[in-house]
This record gives C-alpha cells, structure tokens and sequence, in this order.
C-alpha cells in the first residue's frame, strides 16, 4: 500500500461513524443522531461558542479534538450518558479501538493525530475541557429544542442531569452551565 | 433574545443541515449521505491529507471552511456535481441563505464567521482552493468505495467526472488529482 492508500483506508474506515446512532436525537425529533453529524455539529459550536473559553484554550485544537473525539466508536459503540457502564471496561475498548483505527494511518500522522484525542480523553488541560464541555452542552441543546429526547427516554431527574452533565460542562464553560442550568430548570417545570 | 440565546438559535438551525441529503451515499452504499456528516468527513480529510496542500495553504482555516460551507444548503439544498445547473441561481439563492442564517447570530460572530464561506466560495486563495479540493475529492472516494454510487445514478463518464470534479481537484491538490484519476480510469475499465 502507498502512503496515499493508507491515507484513503484510514478515511474510509471512518466512514463507519456516520452509523453510529446516539441516545440523543435531531432537534426535530425525527430520529437518533448519529456520532458523525453529532461531531460536525460539535466542531461549529466550538466556532460560535470560542468566547465561552477561558484564556488558555486553543479553540484551533478545540476543533480537532471535536473531529477526532467519537472515532473510537467505531468499534467501541456510543455509550450513552445516563446509562451505568464500567467506566475501565469503556476505556479499554476505546483504548484497542484507537489503536486499530489510527494504526490505518501510515506512522507520522498516527503519531500527530493520537495525542489529540489521548489529551481530549484525559481532560487535563483546559482545552480538552472546554472541548468536554462543548461535548456535555450539546445533547441538553438538543434535548430542549426536541422536547425532552434522551431526558424522557432514560426518566432521568435535573439532579441527575447536573451530576452526569452538568460537573463537565461548568468545568470548561462556567457561563455555559449557568445558561443550560436555568432552561433545563423552566423544562423540568412546564413539563411537571 | 440574549447573546446566547442567539449562538443557540443559529446552532439549533445548523442541525437542518442533517436532513439534507445528496447524491453520494455511505462507502457501504447503504444511504444517502447527508450534507452535516458529509462535512464532518472533510475535515477528517483536511486533517490526515495536510500533506497534500502547498506551503500557502493554512489547513485550520481549510478546517473551520469546511464546516460552514454547506450550511446555506439549508435553505437553498445540495446541488449535485452531475446536475446541469443555472450557476447564477443557485448563487443568489446561496447568498440569500447566507444572509439569513448567518443573521441569526450576534453581529460581531456573523462578522467572524461569514468572511470564510465567503473566501471559500470564491476559491481565490491557495487556502480555499485546497478546501474545495477536498469538497470535490471524498465523492469519488465514497463512490470507489460504494461500488459506482453518484457515477452509476447520474451515468457519468470519466471525461464529465474529469471536467466537473478533476479540474477543481487538480487546481487546490494535484497530488489527490493524479491518485483518483488512476483509480476512476481503474474502475471503469473493471466495470466497463
């Protein structure tokens, strides 16, 4: 194989992520999201959200982490935020996915493009937590536009949503949380 | 409406672009894919192919192009590569859902982002060259990979495949260009 045909492999395989089907559905409720467009629409709200972020974040790796993040379901499946998984055994399948998935590559770009994502599943640095963030503030978005989504499928309560969602949104983007919080608060209220 | 209020706005209208779906399917041929993952998949490629664009070329610009560029299919839907289209009326339609959903966000961001599809559009600059590259090279990717895909639908020789994508191919990524024209000759002599 070329450099180029591993290249291609590489961007084929990822094709598969567009199968991928989340808990969280479209704004209009029409079906499930799947993790590709989910990671598309990641990447724009890291656009239109940059000045939600603190000072140290580069918004530019931000992005590529957004890219990035999901490849890994490939293999490992969509966990869904409300459900109760191992979190070791996730992390083990999502570690062998990643090798496999950036071992298509050929070598220097594997070495370029797993350190994005390793950084982006460590959370340390405050880009990766803003990125976390952006990832956690995306389904209450689209929970609200489409009228309770995954909140209704899984029963779930506000306190919950703020123990599984909402410590990771604050985290990154404090003034995010703080605009989630309240509507997720007047949901809960005219849907009681 | 609150500054956020309107970043949400805009996202939650961004999620339309889901459900708008064009010629080329899955690499499993499986569906139609949709402009949202479409996108999501060229800024995987702008990543791992970054050693396809001249030294001109800045490939974070090439990424936050690639993720606004469809948007305005929202309103004005895909148009496909293979279909004789009026260049100017898909144009003004374009424009005029440019002016639309980029209105929906803050002033200032609106400001930010819509000089780049625009950059993008025009493809004067190295950088928005590449970008359209890319744009013209994942359909004949998915379409190697699906077995004919768009080609097969539309009835396409390589002589309009080499005219509609090829050109613009070769202008922003000649490397890319030279790699799928041996492939497409391959495939249609295999088919043929």
């Amino acid at each position: 194989m070329t450099r180029l045909d591993k290249q291609i492999a590489f961007l084929n395989e990822a094709d598969k992520l567009k199968s991928v089907l989340r808990a969280t559905t479209l704004a209009d409720a029409s079906r499930a999201e799947n993790s590709a467009e989910h990671s598309w629409h990641l990447t724009l709200y890291a656009l239109v959200l940059a000045d939600q972020a603190g000072p140290d974040v580069d918004i530019d790796r931000v992005i590529k982490m957004l890219i990035l993040h999901d490849l890994v379901e490939i293999d490992a499946g969509d966990t869904p935020i409300f459900e109760n998984v191992d979190a070791a055994e996730v992390a083990a399948k999502e570690e062998a996915a990643a090798d496999r998935i950036f071992g298509l590559l050929p070598a220097d770009i594997a070495s370029a493009l797993r350190p994005i994502w390793e950084e982006f599943e460590a959370a340390l640095t405050p880009t990766a937590q803003f990125a976390k963030a952006l990832d956690r503030f995306q389904p209450p978005m689209q929970n609200l536009a489409s009228g309770g989504g995954s909140w209704r499928a899984y029963n779930v309560t506000q306190d919950t949503i703020a123990a599984r969602v909402g410590t990771k949104i604050e985290r990154g983007a404090p003034g995010l949380w703080a605009y989630a919080r309240k509507r997720i608060a007047a949901f809960f209220a005219s849907a009681s």
